[in-house]
């Protein structure tokens, strides 16, 4: 898998997203979903959120992909998230999962052992999220015990690559370990990518952004295609809105802002090593 | 009606919400709940969300209007709606029904199905949304199977132009068509008004936002001149933020910062034709 | 209690948070549940937002605080939020009570009528919350009959004095009244603390943004301290970014990078003033 085919493939999932707006729904939580949708339509999607089970199984058929972030349950998700990963996988429609808050509550684990057996697409968290999620369905890599305190990762992204590579296995999808350098994996290569700022540890729903990004540009390509693509638009994006800011608040709209208006060309060439393992 | 006359009652609107702080209360989506509150407030009013059916209530009697909009419905909307809609009309209140995502999901249909009999004041919707609803309602321009997806029209606002009529023949009330250019009517006129911004449709909730200031506006007037005060102070703002902005999340915040600063003359000044139906 | 005395605490408290990233769970209002999220990163706290009894009461034993604010009920939080008060009382761990929109709804007037024997640690409210809240404790200052309208005041900070004090008497914890001039008080004493912004009353949230710092300081501090501090960093980010904005949105992204600029002497120094009562 050479750089420059992957680039290549990245520019076409860009452009193609631009040219024809393609839909994603979600089910989100709703401390982020505002950001979420901003961002699915900036990089040239259209966003739809929902909360019932009819109206996921709606968006499951009708959109290119969903994307499910485990933030903020509500109890109509028991019936609603069966539905929809059942709905998708009869309609042969991708999924990003996004495993946030991974051990908190029983609903969250339930569904989350549930997932396993629907295998996402793009699974998206960060270290100690993917090291749990590894954990939880049992497989190398990772850990019996959650290391997650609420939302924040308390392990670091090189720590959590085991248990990608083990998920992306298991899913035969694409993984993306969201940190300082962001990993993505398909379990046969590693690509690491870099830029971003520190600025999206300190705004909630950096990661929820870029798992509805995900969900977006995998409307448009193939798994490992669209995390590489969402990570690196959220790198050069992140990169260019830090120049600018001073201060959290600020620097999310610039970002918004900057990612609305990444090239193709600029995302595919935002760096990034890749690596067999 | 003369245009002079109709700008006469506008200014008169938007002068009377800055000076009495008039409260609406929203039945609305959290995905676009934080930007309908803060343009209540930015155009003079005061916003109060709920979801639980007595708290719907009060807010009906409380409040000189109610917003409900259909997006992100929970299970609790099953009573809570019903009870708010009864509420309205046996308190005399007026009300902006905002009827997004319609043809999605059983609850929505049910709910829109009785909202037929207790008449909103103002409806608003895009092209699709504005078919669809007279559609649902069997009545002239509808269309049987709805053309909405997800949240997005796939119409032209010319397009709904007999939709719009019949459904304001038939509630006796206002109907606003937003799009490039915005069609307002009362069954008998209808008003063309221009401005606004191509960003309105690059972010999530412009068409929230308008439903919800709308409802400020009809606390202290008809339903024809409340939807076209709002329709106006939106393209007014919306002109004015473009020329300082070239990215969406950056246009947000001028945005809401024009609507805060337009004054009744801006907003009765902004160019809009009417013809008779 | 000396002003000097108070100030050095301040500091600690301001320098511990930003040292520490101590995490508080929230269990708050979808409408500005988002700039609750931002305030407590802003000042170096780490946030989590649920709504199911499990999760509340995981957060109560896993955060330092919690933040509970009223707006926005759904019927889940008939469960959870006794649970998360017992789960926090059993744990020995501090909370903040929001008592929004108090008046409004049997649930809320349960739930509030229920925390009488929880003891909240901070109290926050605006001046006709505070003395609703007193009325329904029936403590001396309360009003039998809320003159809440939605989530407005429509007393003068002043006229909550007597309620906030007994309030602070029977919790034994600290009472905040924003306003204009912002009191703090613990019973004993009562701080008047100056700055801010008008234009934190023309955004949604600034209160419950408030509450929501008042309980990352709560973390690290005793509740008169978190709750002075609080309201210091509010002010001297109010002042600061009305200096530089004309309207309420670009304010509301200013005043959240001040919030995220401003020092513990920052804090420590914004003037107050103290009074024995």
């Amino acid at each position: 898998m050479s750089s420059e085919k992957l680039k290549s493939q990245m520019k076409t999932v860009v452009q193609t997203v631009k040219d024809t707006n393609p839909m994603a729904g979600s089910i989100t939580n709703s401390v982020t979903i505002n950001l979420v949708a901003n961002t699915q339509i900036a990089v040239g999607g259209s966003a739809a959120m929902v909360y019932l089970p009819d109206e996921g199984e709606f968006l499951a058929k009708a959109g290119g992909a969903v994307y499910i972030n485990m933030g903020t349950m509500m109890p109509v998700y028991e019936e609603t998230l069966p539905l929809v990963v059942r709905t998708l996988k009869a309609e042969h429609k991708p999924w990003v999962l996004d495993p946030v808050a991974i051990g908190i509550g029983s609903l969250r684990t339930k569904l989350l052992q549930l997932f396993k057996d629907y295998k996402p697409d793009i699974i998206k968290g960060n270290a100690s999220e993917i090291i749990a999620l590894a954990g939880l369905w049992e497989l190398e890599g990772g850990a019996g015990e959650s290391q997650v305190r609420g939302v924040d990762s308390t392990n670091k992204v090189e720590e959590a690559q085991a248990a990608a590579v083990s998920l992306a296995k298991w899913t035969k999808g694409a993984v993306i370990v969201s940190g300082e350098v962001d990993l993505v994996t398909n379990g046969s290569v590693v690509a690491s990518s870099r830029g971003g700022s520190h600025f999206l540890g300190k705004i909630t729903g950096g990661g929820c952004a870029l798992g509805g990004a995900a969900a977006i540009y995998l409307t448009s390509g193939s798994p490992f295609i669209a995390a590489l693509t969402a990570v690196s638009a959220f790198n050069v994006a992140g990169k260019r809105a830090e120049t600018t800011t001073d201060a959290p608040a600020g620097f999310q709209v610039e970002f918004l802002d900057q990612l609305y208006k990444a090239t193709p060309d600029d995302i595919a060439q935002n760096q990034f090593d890749i690596e067999e393992v």
